[in-house]
């Protein structure tokens, strides 16, 4: 059988015979000749046949023919390919399409140029060959298996994909192992809200929202944990950033000094992301135009506190004594980051204690602070991370100190009665992270099948 | 600050002065020498010191002191550590422990040698230093946070991490891209048995049983697909091999000519995980005993229907007529494929469709047996895997055969109606990997916090 050979390929197999297959992207049928525009994984092939082809566009193709030199085809090669050709006899030249390259050459007949894998039935829900997506999100949405083939939707699953192996392989060479923890839970506990209830077997369950508890217990075990995977918010707000499903990058670490020693990690792992993304995800980068930004060696960092006097002393307002950042206030400091140190993220660390978590980290000198941290990204917020408590005496008094009955937590306490190190950890939502790359300006557009308030198929 | 060692780094730094931190894995308190066995992510030192050391087992530490060879301990070296250094004056050279190392060395004061991180106040539910675990399985479940520390209770999670690197790189290597699918669907489809029901914003939904429909959706997208996610199975049955949920290494791609073309990549899927848990947990493989069986240049397959002859001419049993292998007879084959083939791993490929879930391809010469396998490791089923169908028409029509009305599947069927290569794929359950490899009798002791009929916490 000839080999098959990836449209991204064909280019260094001018004057070879070889065999295409993949999705008829586009045809355009001429008097005397048919282009055809064939795509599969690597991107497009242009192909050119005297004969007409009447199959519809998305029909499953594989086609055999010789790889011609034409500067004006993708990659600078094209297919010239041939139908029926005469049973035992010597292949036939194909015709060259005016504006083509220069070369010829005579292929032999191996069995019919075109044969169809499966021929599409349906129209996609649009035109896939057109450069603009021309069909609005919830058409995309609605249509996905089809809609998601257009080059534009697929690029950023391909930047998400390059963008989790980075993340993996910064935290694999730092010593991380990878874990898989459970998504159903017996105990709402790190928020009674927002959490999907589930009979197990009669008894009432939830889905996780976060594997918060368990990659702290895994600390115990490992010292340091990752782990890819889905987290569950049962968001009741229809906006472009919630999802009731996304895809979680959780890390963990233990022997750290503060919450610094975290935020050097996750500077590292985001570093991994982007040079993974550019390595990977070339294609996808440049067909939708994207430069990726430069993560600093050391991502420029602000405490809460400072944050807020340098606001109320740049702009009008006094944010001082609100426990967190507007978003204008979070845009107000991306541009500033950008400004003084020329760095498109921005750490702010030191949150109010009041605003985070009851497993948060105080700072010991200023305890109305924590050693928390976000991390800004243009302006917006990305990670959420910091240090968390240790001591298991600490488990009881913050408990204690938020009205929360300890029995509800025994099962997450237990790891801290045997003793923990000092640890942190953060959590980068992927989808988030693809979408703010990749300038979509909704969270659905980086989601291959969302789940929403209104949403459950496909 | 004194740079922190791991355990495992030990011997390359003898008589520097380092700061090992670990948990106190074991002390023992001699008349004027204490030993102590700390344990880290890498492994396990040895440290001595001339003062008791009042902390139970557990008690997180930094311990700073000088590296002394010493033929007797771990690796070759240990730490030799001072409590209570004069301020500002030298360290004092510890005493060596009889039958301990040749060397000694000053040390200099640089603050106490040993600082307590957090003191474990309660003792793990079995003591973890002992070589074997002296537990039977409810109570390693039950206080799975501690109970995991113990070396050989970790090491399984340390051969899946290294596996599931090796399943992606090498499906990495092959083009395939990563994708992250729902876990909530709104029709239960693959099977309406055994699925967890949910509340999803007043609808009802489902925990989704694999990411089947979505995969083959993504052929169309990306040609070849994989994802490592939880699938849920609400099994009625309480077993040594059944979980609620389940980490499921599943992967899709098209443009196959058969089944074979899938098992073709299976193999190099499975010598990517085998490779990567020789290379990335060979401490793991070593402390559990383990020899990584060898994964065949090609794996020997064996028709569904020649399996039956064979087992009725060489056994007293005649199965054949029975549409599926009974364990015995599974077990049989490892043994014949082992003995005939010097192979622990076996295909057996050509069920009866009759076996096999609606979207398996037949074998089109023999249409009441599919394109379908089964990898058999040692006798036991590990991996379920075929070609599926790929044409509309032929979707509609197994719907129909089966009776199942084709609207429920109409999301699903739009990916085949738009164009879909012939293509395939399978699914292997990490868990199970696992849980074969290292030679558990319970498939729970290959699962962090398994989830199962009982079974919601920790």
């Amino acid at each position: 059988m000839i080999h098959r050979v990836l449209a991204a390929d064909l280019p260094s197999h001018v004057g070879r015979t070889v065999r295409l297959a993949g999705w008829l992207h586009r045809r355009r049928e001429l008097k005397s000749v048919s282009f055809l525009v064939v795509r599969d994984r690597s991107g497009l092939a242009q192909v050119v046949l005297r004969e007409p082809v009447p199959y519809p566009e998305e029909t499953v193709l594989e086609i055999t023919g010789t790889v011609v030199a034409n500067p004006q085809a993708p990659g600078g090669a094209e297919l010239a390919a041939e139908v029926r050709p005469r049973p035992g006899g010597p292949g036939r030249a194909p015709d060259r399409a005016p504006g083509g390259g220069p070369e010829r050459s005579r292929t032999p007949a191996a069995g019919p140029a075109i044969e169809v894998l499966s021929e599409a039935v349906q129209a996609p829900p649009f035109d896939l060959y057109r450069p603009a997506v021309p069909a609005a999100l919830p058409t995309v949405l609605d249509h996905a298996p089809a809609a998601l083939r257009h080059p534009r939707l697929r690029a950023p699953f391909e930047i998400a994909a390059a963008g989790v192996a980075g993340f993996r392989a910064a935290l694999d060479g730092l010593g991380f192992t990878e874990t898989h923890t459970p998504k159903i839970v017996g105990t709402a506990t790190e928020s009674g809200a927002n959490v999907f209830g589930l009979d197990y077997f009669g008894r009432p369950a939830f889905l996780a929202q976060s594997p918060q508890f368990y990659k702290q217990a895994l600390v115990g075990v490992f010292e340091r944990v990752y782990e890819v995977g889905p987290v569950f918010r049962a968001e009741p707000h229809d906006t472009a950033r919630h999802l009731a499903q996304y895809t979680s990058l959780d890390a963990e670490l233990g022997f750290v000094r503060d919450h610094r020693d975290v935020m050097a990690v996750l500077r590292e792992a985001l570093a991994g992301m982007h040079a993974s993304a550019a390595g990977g995800a070339g294609a996808a980068l440049s067909l939708l135009g994207i430069a990726l930004p430069e993560v600093p060696e050391e991502i420029p960092a602000i405490h809460f506190a400072d944050a807020q006097e340098l606001i109320s002393r740049h702009t009008g307002e006094d944010p001082r004594g609100e426990p967190d950042l507007a978003p204008a206030h979070e845009r107000w400091l991306g541009a500033w980051a950008l400004r003084e140190h020329g760095s498109e993220f921005l750490f702010v660390t030191g949150y109010p204690m009041i605003k985070r978590p009851f497993y948060t980290h105080p700072d010991p000198e200023r305890p109305e602070f924590s050693r928390s941290f976000d991390l800004l990204f243009r302006g917006l917020e990305l990670v959420t991370g910091g240090q968390r408590l240790h001591r298991y005496a600490d488990y009881l008094a913050a408990l204690a100190a938020r009205g929360e009955d300890p029995e509800a937590y025994t099962g997450y306490l237990a790891a801290f009665a045997c003793g923990m190190p000092p640890h942190g950890g953060f959590a980068i939502g992927l989808e988030r992270w693809t979408a703010r790359l990749t300038g979509a300006a909704n969270i659905r557009q980086a989601t291959l099948f969302p789940r929403d308030l209104h949403r459950l198929s496909p």
